[in-house]
């Protein structure tokens, strides 16, 4: 596996140059755009890395992964998706328009922007503090990494140059759903987009969803068996923002991308993989990340359709 | 004059049957919704007022009227239109769609919530406070109302329901369209919206406008006669939110409306008109207030057109 | 008032030059760039004119304000406007998407494309070629113009490549808002807007409407005083496509452009007035004609606002 | 597994009362609401049957997997997927806005109706005959139904009323995305709409697409297994309109609904299943399929999430 994770590495090395680092929260254009790194953990034989996998950054978007299995385990099924639909969505992440055109007015899938902080908003915990640390409890089991830290300078920025997601919670809030403080609810938001991991976190994330919710480090039943297929299967459709069907096609597998460039995908019964490279795509999407995915998924046949 | 208004007046004091107050600023769902008043101040032979012109509303949007001509005298008509259009929404006057589907995200004109909370970002003071005293200035000085007052409980009614103006204002501010403090500069749209007047006020309102920015009372020119003609130009085109075009035909005068009930109507070089009723029909206008200016422009032949 | 024209025709004869001719009917785009003409039909003081006009062109959205008043003739408003609306629209003239988000999926106004169409459905007549007919006889009783042609190639390519226009009927047949034979009712449309005139018939046609519907020089009441008015408060408000609001700014005369490069203004009790440029604007406006009608507005005070 | 068909069936056999027959095309709304059927084929142990799998129904939709496949073997997957999207939609299948309001105009993705449509122009036959004959043969060969055949009335009536597949198809004729004839690309496709299946040929639909493109029953390699695959997974994505992302959660299969009530499913090496029931949700789904299917899904862990 590692001979073959190095020479897929390889071969992607230059994908990165179709992409470009995420500049709109300034913190994330510090990037080095040519960094990729590909992690896999099987559920049959362990972990296998290439290329830097150690090098640390921030969750973005792949933590609503994390936030959304919190709150189909505290809060059931019904009760999510009955504030968020289940959607694909072929806007941006952090498009407004069919909150407005589109009655209920419900975010379309959790693992957009609008989504996900309706998604944080539903937590139970009143104090954004402890909302904030049962998500990130949440990401550390699924990842069996206690110590999980965020990037301060990058939640800083974050904070100060959210506006977009103010705008989408404060429309939420104008039609009824968005429940407890605004900016509370936006400041654990951006504390869990800019939480700290690697390519082997995120392969493992990729693999506790893969396997049923049972983390294979730790053994930690950490979600029931359905809160880990409903996740792996939103990952699906929607984890990939506007470009999902189009993954679906060419990599085939449950996946959930971030703009600091990582890619958490699950293969169910299979693997966790753990993909990075901060240049992305037009959508969001990690350039180096999708390459490497695409050359694995045939590679190992691992698409699930 | 007098017996003409009372005759409008009774003739049209069903029409508010049709309407509703306005309740999602809660302090305003306490109007009485069968209330009326007309008043006008002509150019030639003054007031002459039938109803309840004496009893005070909030002027809500009618306000943008002073906020607009107040940027267009400090700033001049090339810097508020870069910031700002001029074309009439065939939405309603809180959508944030179009702002996000048409490039540049510029608010599609003054009058409708995101462009007058665009023209007050504009405005040359940086304190919240100085700004709105500014507006009420323009404001009082348009309507020779020195003593202009707020309404308090309509203040905080909306500072604390406003949160689609929020969602506005933060938008604006994420795609760089909007300088300064969100909240400080909402809270001057709060203000001003709550501003105290009645129907004579807003018909010297509008003949200040007619008499191209002096006012008839004082004696003072409060705007330059370009200003004057650019705000009765787009209080033709969109001063009666998405049923502007309707008004145009129906009535035919330059005018705004807002949702406390009240009309600020300007017949260029004849009169100005103030009319009132809290019960507004589905765009937001006041029902009553439709019914006597069309009365009133067909029986004196007003129309523009 | 020549002397005047010719000034204005001079001292814009470089305004094209921002413009392009329309190439999307591919006959249209042969037209020569930097011609120009303004004409005036004062009805005080009768016909003046500068520059080119006698070079014949295709009426195209021009066409509109005839079959609009024709069917106000025969129809009634209440008829007219319960098929169509009076809402000014922020989108190109030929946009279907408002159409399908906006129940109940009628036109905004009949100057729009979808409009016009839906406006030549309802007329009285069944027949293809009688309702042409009617049509040109209307426009040739607002022009003084018995011998009104059409253009033939010009007709042939507009129902060659009229596609969207087949999109945008096909879509009101499918909502139930188009009667008829959507073919027939098209061929209508294309030929009407094929018909040739030249900048001293569109100053007559705005000086017709300017007075009250009688046209000053065949003396004939071609329609009512009421039908003119609602023409040109509709010219107003929707005359220049979504450049509407700012034509009101900058020139405040109703109007109405055709992608032909004519402009038909007319001012009410005063004139009329035919601009012609075949370069035109983004948005579909003669550039010649616009610059031209914004001085002659200047320098004789025309604006209704 | 009959008897567990059989279960199913009889405990679904109210769900259809939450649906309503389709009437839009008139002559689907003679459908029997209650009738219902489901039918598995497996790869390993053949097929199986319950309730009304013999009564035949018009494929609409479903009819969509056939031409998509057509197109795959016959053009490729890259000249297909530069016509059409592989994205969902979160729009009533028959919008049109969006491909107006999304550059490059193109239809979203291949299994709704504009994607159909642009698909059917592609196929390398210039006759709107021999093209509909290719794309019943694709389906004849994938069902092994060599006499298959259309029903003329609902051919007709389709043919007659199909007035918004006219729009979307001159809408996609004027932004340069279809080839050819339009009135005889719609033919096609209306004649696909109405060829007549039952539960039975559904289920062998399904199960050559989940073998690989083999048709388990006649041994025929029908398209190639790449085919198959990317059928599958647009299936999978796309293949239940609006409710795709629903429906991936709550059945998790890759499968196609019709407005005739039918449903074919593939579970990728597996089997393939055919449900019906005329009675369809909002969305257009057959109510009762749905919930056949979810319990099927259920009971025998066929989820590929």
């Amino acid at each position: 596996m590692k001979t073959l994770l190095e020479k897929i590495v390889r071969e992607c090395s230059n994908e990165w140059k179709s992409g470009r680092v995420a500049t709109y929260i300034p913190e994330l254009g510090k990037g080095r755009a040519d960094a990729s790194g590909l992690s896999v953990y099987s559920l049959s034989s362990g972990p296998a890395s290439a290329g830097d996998t150690g090098s640390p950054f921030t969750m973005q978007s792949v933590s609503k992964v994390a936030s959304l299995a919190l709150a189909l385990e505290t809060l059931g099924e019904e009760k999510v998706f009955s504030a968020v639909g289940m959607a694909a969505l072929a806007d941006p992440f952090n498009s407004i328009m069919r909150l407005e055109s589109d009655a209920p007015h419900r975010p379309h899938n959790p693992l957009i922007n609008s989504g996900a902080i309706a998604v944080l908003s539903l937590l139970p915990w009143t104090d954004g503090g402890e909302k904030f640390e049962a998500v990130r409890d949440m990401a550390a089991r699924l990842m069996a990494k206690p110590g999980l830290e965020i990037d301060e300078a990058v939640y800083l920025s974050e904070k100060e140059t959210g506006n977009r997601n103010r705008a989408l919670a404060w429309f939420l809030k104008s039609v009824g759903n968005l429940e407890g403080d605004v900016e509370e609810i936006l400041d654990v938001y951006f504390r869990q987009c800019s939480l700290l991991t690697d390519c082997t976190d995120l392969a493992l994330l990729g693999a506790t969803l893969a396997a049923g919710g049972r983390n294979p480090v730790t053994g930690e039943q950490v979600t029931s068996c359905g809160t880990a297929r409903i996740v792996r299967t939103i990952m699906a459709t929607c984890g990939m923002y506007d470009g999902s069907g189009e993954f679906a096609v060419s990599v085939g597998i449950p996946a959930k991308s971030g703009v600091g460039g990582g890619i958490s995908a699950a293969v169910p019964g299979k693997m966790g993989i753990g993909a990075w490279g901060p240049a992305l795509d037009k959508r969001g999407n990690s350039a180096a990340g999708l390459a490497m995915l695409k050359r694995l998924s045939e590679e190992l046949g691992l698409r699930i359709y």
